[in-house]
Order: C-alpha cells, then structure tokens, then sequence
C-alpha cells in the first residue's frame, strides 16, 4: 500500500472553464510527490513538492493566484505537520514570499515556534534567504477581475466567495511508514487585512476524524468542505460537502485523479506508470 | 448548579514570592465574573471581564505584565467562543491595546472572520476605537528583568521559560445554559517577532478533552500544562499536569480558589458571599 499521496486543489465552486486546469494541476502535483516518495523521500518531502507545484500554479488559490484582500494584497497561511514527532510549523499573513509552505516547513524545522505571522514572518523568511518576490508576481489578472467585481456596488460577497476554491493540501505517507501534511491557502476573497483562517484539528482516526468534521461543520455552523486523509498503512480517501473538489492520489503506481461534483464522483481517471 | 465561573492564571512555575499575587488575582477575576452572571449577563460577558481584570493585572503573563519578544516588546494573543453558537474570535500578534481579549470579542462580532493578526489587527482596533496605549505601559520591570536575564551570554533559555506561567483562561456557564470561554496570553519570553502560539481545539466532553488533551500532550511531545473546562450543566474541573496553576471557580455563591502544585491540591480556600 504504500508510499501514497493524496492531493486536492480546494473545495468550492469551480467554473467550468477552469475545472480542466485544476484537474491537472492536482495530477501534475500528485505525480511529481509520488515521484519523490519512489526515490526514497520523506513523506514531508513529498508533501511540501505537492504544495510548491500547487502554489506556483495560477490556478489555485495559493501562492501565485491567491485571492486578494480588501485593499487588493496577497496575505497567506500555509502549515505543515510531522506525523511521526506531531511537530508542526506554520505561517499567517505572510506576503511577498513565492512560497509559503515552504517557510512553514522552516519554521517547524529552524525555530522553537508553532506559527510566525506577518512581519515577523517575512523577517524570518529574509533571514532564512528566502528571495523578496514583488507583489505583482503572485497577482492573477483572474483574481484582480474578482476582487474588483465584489467591490462593485452591487456585488454580492457571498456569491463572489462562493465562486472560489479554498485552501489546497497534501498528505502522504512514506515508505517507512511516516504520514506527513501539508496545507496552503490565499484565504477568503476581500478578507480583512491580516485575516487568519481556520487552522487544523488534529483528532481521531483520519477517516472518523474527516467525516466528524465535516458533519459537525455542515450540522453547526452550515459549513461545506472537503478533506483528504492517509492512514499509516497508506489507506487514503478524499471526502467533501462541498459543491466539487479536484483531487488526485498517486499509489503502487498508479496516478488516480478526478473532480468530485455533487452526490456522485465524476472523471475518476487512472494512469499507470 | 448554574451560573458558574472558573478562572486560571495560566499553568508552569510561579515563584514564591508571586503566588500571593498570583492566588488573589485569579479571586479577583471569579469573584468580579461571578456577579456578572448573578445580575443576568451572560457567560461570554463573565469570561471577557474575568480575563480583562487578569490583562490589567501585571501578576500575569497576559495584557500590562506579558513577557517580552526578542526585542524586548509585548505582543499579545486572544481568543473567545461561544459555545451557543460555536462562534469565535482571535487576535494574535496584537500590540499596543491594554485588553486584547476585548478585540478578541469584537473580532467574533463584528467580522466575517475569525482571526486578525498583527497591523491587521491594530487597524480594526484603531476602527473599532479601542485606545491605542503606548508599550512601556504594558512592560513590567520583571518582565523587563526577565527578558535581559534571558539575552545574558550564560542564559539558559528553557530555565526562563520555565520561570513564567502561560496563557490566562476563563469559562462560565450563564443561567440559561451557554457556555463560552476566553483565554488571552503574552506568550512565550523572548518569543521571535510574529510567533503565535498554539489555538485552541474543540472537542468531546470537556472533562473527556482536557484528559485525553493533557495525556496527549504528555506522551507525544513531553509538554505540560493546565485546562479549566465547565460543562452546560455547570459541572466545572480544574486539570493540570505542569507544575503549578493558580485557580479560582465561582458557584452556588460561594468562590473556590487556590494554587495546584504537585500531585495534591494545595490551599483550597472557599469565601461564601
């Protein structure tokens, strides 16, 4: 069963025009982990390479592509957590880096601290070489033309919001057995400057864990999602109540892949190495 | 059983000299909570002026007496939740605002969001029109002290943090049955800039949670800590598995407090109104 990886690109609404990119995006970012995890990488490895590809891609909303907040800024959050020694490290609010994830991968392993924010995020980012990238760099003309339209005077933020994918992630389990995750995100379109978002639960078995939350979030709160969960024996699913969700697992090498819409899974898709 | 208020000063080592200081500051927060409760307010009410009365004393690691970051200033988290509603509120990263804890609130009601960190943070509170207090006035002398001791060539780091107690917490049960909880921090002594220490998780039976959250803790990273939970039945517990807490819980008119060390209980005191 093992090593796996499981990738997805965000719940939400996915127009159609993009859900072709988003399918490979999430591929192309399944293949290139799983690829680490054959070469002998850690599952930590595996999941920061996921995340990297994620947010390089413009078409998820994290890193190069992220929404923009109320005055039009990039402001991430990206975590990553160690399943063997439960360490984890985390980033809010950073702005100007290409990559958060791989800064919350820095702070887990250079500092004493859970989480940096903002400025202080960026000071580490410096001190740790990480280069200055300009603002305009992460900014997609698709995420100016949505930021301006929800500033229109009759803008609905509610639709506006529901018209974009959330945070994307991976978890992977490595050939030695070690379950690692990852998570990055551009947050809620017009967010509040220095808004942070939901951080993650850490609970129960992934499977009881993933369907509690995201029936606790529906029944409480009125909340949809979706999740992707590994077990150390490399038993992985992907679950959402949300309206659709990309995804893609790469296993005994096989690369499965697809966009879940409503009640049923759709393209469900399988190449073998 | 109801109404009922329980209150810590945050869990880890308090010096001898401090813990008369430390006993009658949590007492204070009950005492002033539990006639919130008395006269109608309601539990969110009690627990955000427990804890503002614990931010304004210079006894605590929270508000006027956080420790201090590496460059020797205060920054400060936050948070509150409703249990009714299962809404909450942070700040983190905070500067500059006497009472984070009050931000925390507006942040929950005032917003779409859950948390605001740093100048986010700062510009809602400048919206809000909460004062903006210069630092020095949050700096004590010992938090000052302690933060030169700690750059000393010969510092041993996890000795000083060990010297200082944690985040402060409050939670209450109204007469109608809400529970809500607050818990505000300077954080860690010579912190890096940024860094935002662990957020809450929500969880099973409050008694069931702090046991399976302390033994958890214990076992998989070796830490130590102190948890007060109510539940909507007005059944409170004071739990911890660090060195010291002081605690304070209010019920039935009578106010119950004392300060933890060792396996015992020590100085249990009750006042009847």
């Amino acid at each position: 069963m093992l090593p796996v990886v499981v990738v997805h690109g965000g719940a939400g609404h996915i127009p159609k025009e993009r859900s072709e990119r988003s399918t490979s995006g999430v591929r192309s970012a399944a293949q290139s982990a799983y690829a680490v995890l054959k070469r002998g990488g850690s599952s930590m490895d595996a999941v920061v390479d996921a995340v990297m590809l994620l947010e390089n891609n413009p078409s998820f909303n994290a890193g190069c592509g992220s929404v923009l907040n109320i005055k039009g800024e990039v402001e991430m959050d990206a975590l990553v957590m160690d399943g063997k020694t439960l360490s984890s490290g985390a980033v809010s609010a950073v702005r100007n880096i290409a990559n958060p994830i791989q800064l919350a991968r820095l702070v887990m392993e250079k500092t004493s601290h859970a989480c940096l924010t903002a400025e202080g995020a960026s000071q580490f980012a410096h001190f740790m070489g990480i280069p200055e990238v300009p603002q305009e760099s992460l900014i997609t003309e698709y995420s100016r033309m949505r930021w301006k339209k929800n500033l229109e005077p009759d803008a609905n933020p509610v639709e506006c919001q529901m018209g974009k994918m959330g945070t994307v992630g991976a978890v992977a389990v490595d050939t030695d057995g070690n379950v690692a995750c990852a998570t990055s995100t551009g947050g809620l379109l017009n967010k509040m400057e220095g808004r942070v978002g939901d951080t993650p639960c850490i609970g129960q078995s992934p499977e009881a864990a993933s369907d509690l939350g995201l029936a606790h979030m529906k029944s409480r709160v009125g909340g949809l999602g979706g999740v992707v969960t590994v077990d150390p024996q490399g038993n992985w699913a992907a679950r959402f109540s949300s309206r659709q969700m990309a995804w893609a697992a790469a296993q005994k090498d096989t690369l499965h892949y697809g966009l879940y819409t409503g009640e049923n899974f759709t393209q469900i898709m399988e190449d073998t190495h």
